[in-house]
């Protein structure tokens, strides 16, 4: 067993703080990892803050972590010591069940180990995320990460990453669709990014004019204004398929309107309460609105194996462990460009 | 030019009375039909009524037309005289737009011309449909119904057949999936036969005990109880696809709840006011909420010719025209099993 140092939420409402956590020595098919950088999501903020309810604390958040492999226990073979390494939401599921044998693993029917705020598998064992100078994660939990990628830029990967890789695949987004992203934001900027590295034609929907400049670099050719009425005009029946990050209440029927026919919109960001679809809007058009949660284990390897194939990284902006409790502020100002990453340099000194 | 006997409505509130409408004489491309049977659609009540505003009379309904051809224009090729043949839901389109291209006819960007209750592409002409004894349609939107099938019972193949058929299509529906069918009237009825006969696994779901043993006689191998809220928890997580008929108000996120992971629920029927619908039903599990609408003519050809290589043809309940008033009160009070369809033999009399 060793101890890591870290960065802890103690309550729901007081700024994280300096904590430790044991990290086990390897088993054999563990890997143990040296912490690089570790990413901030959204939903740290909200599990920190317990507005999921059932937090458990102390808590060490972060699941968008990429490191380098310190030791490797016997029977690990795709993993070996100084490789890059990543650790994404969970840290491991039953491997039994139906959804784990077609590599959904979160959707585990036993539900799967999250990595921080839940249980390992024995149900017992508090899981403690990235905020921190290690983790020891079995090997069909662990990431590998391509030596060419930026490690802090590949972090977000692990989360904003395939969050948006995983519905882009489902729906098979391809050269010459009609892409849209609604909202620029973590997960946006890496939806542009990616729909765009698959050839599609994206446009960047927002409510904000100076976002503009920043989706056209990302790879948008196009870019429209939500808060137009002409938006919802201009554009109807334009989409393939639109990639819809925004968890602010907002009308889904306007946004259906702007589909082809066969047309999908996926939703990977939730408002907080239901919202009223009309049948008609899904029914003219063959049309249809669906949900993605992150990625299976599989697919999150996939999703690094093509960022580093297309040398696609989240932008980032990288902060000391001590900045964290400002940077939650800040980004949800929505003042980030475009994900914080925690340099865990800066919980190693002496 | 031919005149044809008709029922007709004159206007939203009075029953349907005899009329006569011209039928052009077959120009080149088209085909005469002498109307052997028409089937009785809700929407043929909701047009007559003007439920849905804009209803033009006088107004000849009827869109499950199966009848024999008696005339063909020079360039004719697919029909002869006294082929059994069959028009749904559309007689023309604009044939050149990105929809017609993709044979998604019914989503024609210029608006198909429907069979009635609408205009030819002229935008002049009114359509008038089955409920008469003889229709003149161009050739690419008349289907060649397969001898081997009943005619009256071939009928609602052309709307309620392709309208549950395309959705099982367009979801993949294969041996072995879990299908379940939502309500067991004219849609779902045609919904549990066709998915039967794919291999799936068909629960029905119906508020209505009642329903039970004629469901498992039309191939369902389940029954559950949609007002007992047992059936949401017994059934959570069973279905890899959902066919929802109903037009009623009801809450989409229970149904969600139903879906395995990537499940999808396909809705054919289309309740009035918006139905507020969770992100969180949607987002956990990769679920899907779709709408389908009729099908294209190329699908539909398809679907009459899997139905005659199956045996497959609508429940009926043959009516003279005279009828016509008396079966729209029953079949608003779902009293038919499971599909009126009218003789067109009784408007043909001396």
């Amino acid at each position: 067993m060793t101890i890591a140092r870290a960065y802890a939420a103690f309550n729901p409402k007081d700024p994280l703080r300096p904590h430790t956590v044991e990290r086990r020595d390897p088993g054999p098919s563990d890997v143990e990892i040296d912490i690089l950088f570790c990413g901030i999501c959204h939903s740290d903020v909200h599990q920190v803050r317990d507005e999921w309810g059932g937090s458990m604390y102390p808590m060490v958040p972060g699941h968008e972590i990429v490191g380098r492999v310190t030791r490797v226990g016997a029977s690990v073979t795709r993993l070996k010591a100084g490789d890059l390494a990543g650790v994404g939401c969970m840290v491991d599921s039953c491997r039994t069940c139906e959804s784990c044998a077609r590599d959904l693993e979160q959707f585990c029917q036993k539900g799967a180990a999250y990595t921080y705020n839940g249980t390992e598998m024995d149900r017992k064992t508090p899981t403690h995320g990235g905020y921190s100078t290690a983790v020891v994660v079995d090997e069909a939990f662990v990431l590998g990460v391509p030596e060419s990628l930026d490690p802090a830029g590949a972090a977000p990967l692990l989360c904003a990453g395939i969050t948006t890789y995983s519905p882009l695949r489902q729906w098979n987004c391809s050269k010459g669709d009609r892409v849209g992203v609604v909202g620029l934001g973590g997960l946006g900027h890496m939806a542009v990014k990616l729909a765009a590295s698959m050839g599609a034609e994206v446009t960047m929907l927002s409510t904000s004019r100076a976002k503009e400049a920043d989706a056209k670099r990302l790879g948008a050719s196009g870019f429209a204004l939500t808060s137009e009425d002409a938006t919802f005009t201009k554009l109807a029946g334009h989409f393939d398929l639109i990639v819809n990050t925004i968890s602010a209440p907002h009308d889904y029927n306007r946004y259906l309107g702007l589909l082809r026919p066969q047309g999908t919109m996926v939703l990977v960001g939730a408002p907080p309460q239901p919202i009223p679809v009309s049948a008609f809007s899904l029914i003219f058009g063959n049309k249809r609105l669906a949900g993605s949660l992150i990625g299976g284990i599989a697919e999150t390897q996939e999703m690094l194996d093509y960022c580093g194939a297309h040398g696609i990284v989240s932008d980032v902006e990288i902060i000391p462990a001590d900045k964290v409790n400002e940077a939650y502020e800040r980004m949800l100002k929505g003042d980030v460009r475009y994900r914080f990453v925690i340099d865990i340099a800066s919980l190693k000194g002496a």
